[in-house]
């Protein structure tokens, strides 16, 4: 393999942006041997492409993803273009490249299962873009979890809540709609990263019992103002049977007034307890059975070198991760299994296959008022 | 009626201790008419009870809780005794007393309806002890509900988690033991708190979905130290709906680590949340959606003389009221109720056999894996 | 020594009741052997004295504080009344009473001394009501200094602040006229508490530096609404010389906007920090150094029975307690020193003279804008 | 100009690894015209120089920061080796680069007035990198302090503190020897970031007070293992008179166990008030006054588009920014002063003159015990 990757990047939104900066970051904070290269980048027309270009610092440019997924130079396309996906990863994957695609993966789980047949049939480096169990204290959340120190785990509690969708004046768009983002609503955009997160963290789920409630039913439509349905739910609240034994439950939200990235968890084990919020992403709350009854308690713990990931970024403590952080992360461990060392990547395609397995499992409980296997 | 409530309480430990302290304490903090007299006291043998009275600050005491629940002087009796109340309460209630019986009030639902009963047919005032929600803070946070501050709620998510069994080498005590503490573990220990605190926010649910498990299958005989078996749950989540159209969770739980009075909740509404927990009882989290985004957030309120009832225990915000003035609000209720100023007492006997209905709900639930109905 | 303490009280306000509460519950939560009975309350007349006992649980009253401290029947007398308290207090001690002073005991140093030197002189107990140091927390916090839980401790930041004066219109009242409050204005409301607290916690200061300020200069009259000169200081920082070689700062303000009970430290040693919020009383925060690097944060412990005097107001962790508890704690040392197993109270006279000299000393540097000793 | 910005970077340690990410992601994130080029690394020998080329993405290097400095194609200039800075500043300067110096800007105060001189007289962008004050909270923090949300400011109470020397067994180094570090330890290295906090959100003070005390006064040799004495402050308490009539005070330690980044600071109006800790750097705690007091209290606002260069990071509020975007901020505002559109560069060489003499007015305060002027 050359030392060089070109990257290829359709969408220059927020995710397309959060790639390109982690493609210019990554090298230089790992120190890595295969330098990503910002090659090209795709949006729906040239004038708005050669903008992005010029902008996000890409050598060139396209209106049209097809000659970026064709491009014999680049190695790596990453897709953070809006739903549907299943076209672009596809092509992308018949042209030999390694994908990144942004969650979702799929309107449905026999898409996503076909972009995973590709992916495998192809031998390239299939990820999905949940992103945020990179921080440096997630890592450590599950390294914790994984070596003992908190004995065995008997509770987990997910939660997903944001409130952009609090305000009941905002205007229809495409994700209350079933045709374009799916029969689940904040179960299929925020509940997708609880169920990674907690799939991270402690495996897959066998069963699922769920509800859902759609709380605003009609918004207007931005151009007329006429009020149409909203057709898919607001908010979910899922119990979880996890194949290690581990019961919990998921609160996903997008109307939970307040919260502005609220995803959090709470692990409990037989000896010990850790708590982790996405708005302190530089912190871990963590309570050791072991410690002294008299000057034991839940302690703030700091993120820094000694916690994974993060003497990269700083060697000084406490200074902080953010969010583009979290993409450099990603696009290390994806660098790392296209260059051979990470045959294990996390998130993959089977992973993303997995989570909306569950998600259509909670769609299932909903309707017959009972638990719901994960097929 | 006289000027004075003679109270005679049965039961000198963690509870009978905490009323006798009310019972000394209300009348000033309150400045009530009716004042609350300690007459006498009750406890397994007169040599214990004539210690308790005059460490506690009893006028009389007895060895017979019945000489206590017959003598003709006092007014009122309070059960702190361990399961099972029911004996006391009904005869407490035959001789026309009015009754404050601790939680839980009843080893089955049956027992608690007997009991509703007959405080009903003697028109007696008859009080389960669930003294969390008496904190000005959930006081306040009712308010907060009942006004609209918060706009319609739309999710309730309430937990009681403590760790006081997280140590799987503490031996079995009654409350682990189907024939003295019932079916359920946690769920009845615990969950009633959670939910009895529900309740007071929210009104009656109407249907639940539950999970429980056992964590530490079996714990030493402290005599034997011979291993049995635990007998019921150790902790339980369940999925509610509301009768007024909310959805939420609960989530209880004997043996998480690092919780000691981790009584908490959060009620997201369309127009603010709020969130609670009992370990920092003088205080409110807060969230508007009215404020200026730019300037938003959760407000720490600390509960101060503009909030229900702590002006009566302190002129100044932020100094902080106790578990026992906790239950020193609870008294003031008891009283206002028999002394006719209150009719609409909260939690009385009717609500403590809700509670018991929303777990037997709960059990069915496990069992069939389905949503069970409260009857 | 009869097995009851017949108490006193002079004033019937804030802490006129909560001495009454005190008194009322300190022999139940603590099993005393003398039970302390409130016997007697004074305040301005007859008619509101006779108000006062009936709502706060007093058998006699008086409009004549001076009958109240000639009364041959009463043991203690506490003042609870607005300055001036010298008279109040030489004439108890006079008549042979236990004297508990609130604070500030006296206008001036020489008042003070004059008052510890009548005290000693007649050898009764004499108290000041610095009752903040009593939380189970704070006692906790000078048991980890004492013990060396924390090694060498190398820095104090004190801090007390509140809003109450942060409002430019409230008018002015005593506490902002020299004649009558003295000539430090804060510095002698909250910076008492602040110097009385670090007190406790790390001994004797040597020298202060000290800088103070008026912040709202002028302030309506209540009756005239006429503008008149605010005639001391809104807020004080001061620079301390312990005699034990710990430097540090300390913080006072009756301005300070958002805070209620601001009253908060940190203590940093060698091998660990600690600190304490008024404003949540019944927690501690505290890093040890010992800690594995990847583990350590700053603890957040929940007072419980295994800490100073909570296990006697609740036997489980967590549940809290308030401000009232505290005044219960300072009456039970009042007793135990009454009654001969505590001999070195803390904060009898000469601490709150050693407080007013503090004070002195910060006017001092002020004036001379430099050190000034504390003599 | 042309839209290029050539960087020459001095040094590959911690802040040159900080340089460089910034200068990879800035154009990016902000969208310049005048892109910056990684294009040149010094360090202390070719092989080494040749290595952070590689790891960190240069496209030059040197062993010798002369042949950097002195390069025509460079046009910016950023200094991030050890003490000394002056001579590279000064070459730079003559060469007519701009320059960003890592902090200190000097070892004295003469030193740095010089290069102030240097750059006025070159006309070259000289910037200092205090860039703590560029994450948006604080950013915001002056804006709120600026537009008078808070009303007039009326105390300041600054720290910095870290624990990196708590360690008493730690050898000793080059901060801790005058003739390398200067004559403040702890104030010079610590205390520069809280006064330049300080300045950026209050403007310049004219006196301070201070106390300063070595903690472990010897420390081992790394080589010998001789004990050998620290020779400046490990930590320092200042009183504060700023020019605006604002007082308040710092405090700054290296051995303040606990504390990993603890720059926070409070701000208190006469309309509100405000705490920023930069270990949780994406929130602000925000009091207003005018809030309705039932429902007020500090307010947790979470950083998001509605604050200051935070959307250019992320479009979604609570995502959190991380220390390398603090820098990239920094090159940001540098890149603005070269290129024209901000004259008002925040912090140039007259801010870290300023700064140093903050220091120097406070070690002359210690000598003489009174307040010291900043000339």
């Amino acid at each position: 393999m050359s030392d060089t990757l070109r990257f290829g990047v359709i969408g220059a939104g927020f995710m397309g942006k959060a790639h390109a900066l982690a493609i210019h970051s990554v090298g230089a904070v790992f120190g890595l041997d295969a330098r990503p290269v910002a090659d090209m980048i795709a949006t729906s027309s040239d004038a708005s492409a050669a903008r992005a270009a010029k902008r996000l610092g890409f050598a060139r440019h396209t209106g049209d993803w097809r000659k970026l997924v064709s491009d014999p130079d680049l190695d790596v396309v990453t897709v953070c273009a809006p739903l549907p996906h299943r076209e672009m990863v596809l092509e992308a994957i018949a042209h030999g490249k390694h994908v990144l695609c942004e969650k979702p993966l799929a309107t449905t789980t026999d898409e996503a299962m076909e972009m995973q047949a590709a992916a495998e049939a192809a031998g390239v480096v299939a990820m999905v873009g949940f992103n945020y169990p990179k921080t440096p204290a997630s890592q450590f959340a599950r390294a914790l979890i994984a070596d003992g120190t908190l004995g065995e785990i008997v509770s987990f509690r997910g939660v997903h809540v944001e409130d952009f969708l609090a305000d009941p004046d905002l205007p229809i768009d495409w994700r209350m709609k079933r045709d374009q983002a799916g029969e689940a609503g904040a179960l299929g955009d925020l509940g997708s990263h609880c169920i990674g997160m907690s799939h991270w963290l402690l495996g897959p789920a066998l069963e699922v019992m769920a509800e859902t409630r759609i709380i605003h039913r009609e918004r207007p439509e931005a151009e007329t103002g006429r009020r149409v349905a909203v057709e898919n739910d607001d908010q979910a609240e899922l119990l979880v049977r996890f194949a290690n034994g581990v019961t919990g439950s998921l609160y996903v939200s997008r109307v939970a007034t307040g919260h502005k990235m609220g995803l959090s968890y709470e692990v409990v084990g037989t000896e010990g307890t850790l708590v982790f919020d996405q708005e302190r992403l530089s912190e871990l709350q963590l309570y050791l059975r072991s410690d002294d009854a008299r000057l034991s308690g839940f302690r703030r713990v700091p993120i820094g070198p000694s916690h994974p990931d993060y003497g990269d970024f700083c060697p000084a403590p406490g200074h902080g991760t953010g969010y583009n952080d979290t993409v450099t992360v990603e696009i290390r461990d994806l660098i790392a299994a296209i260059t051979g060392g990470k045959p294990d990547l996390w998130p993959n395609f089977a992973d993303a296959v997995y989570v909306h397995r569950v998600i259509d499992a909670a769609l299932t409980s909903v309707k017959t008022g009972r638990w719901a296997a994960v097929d």
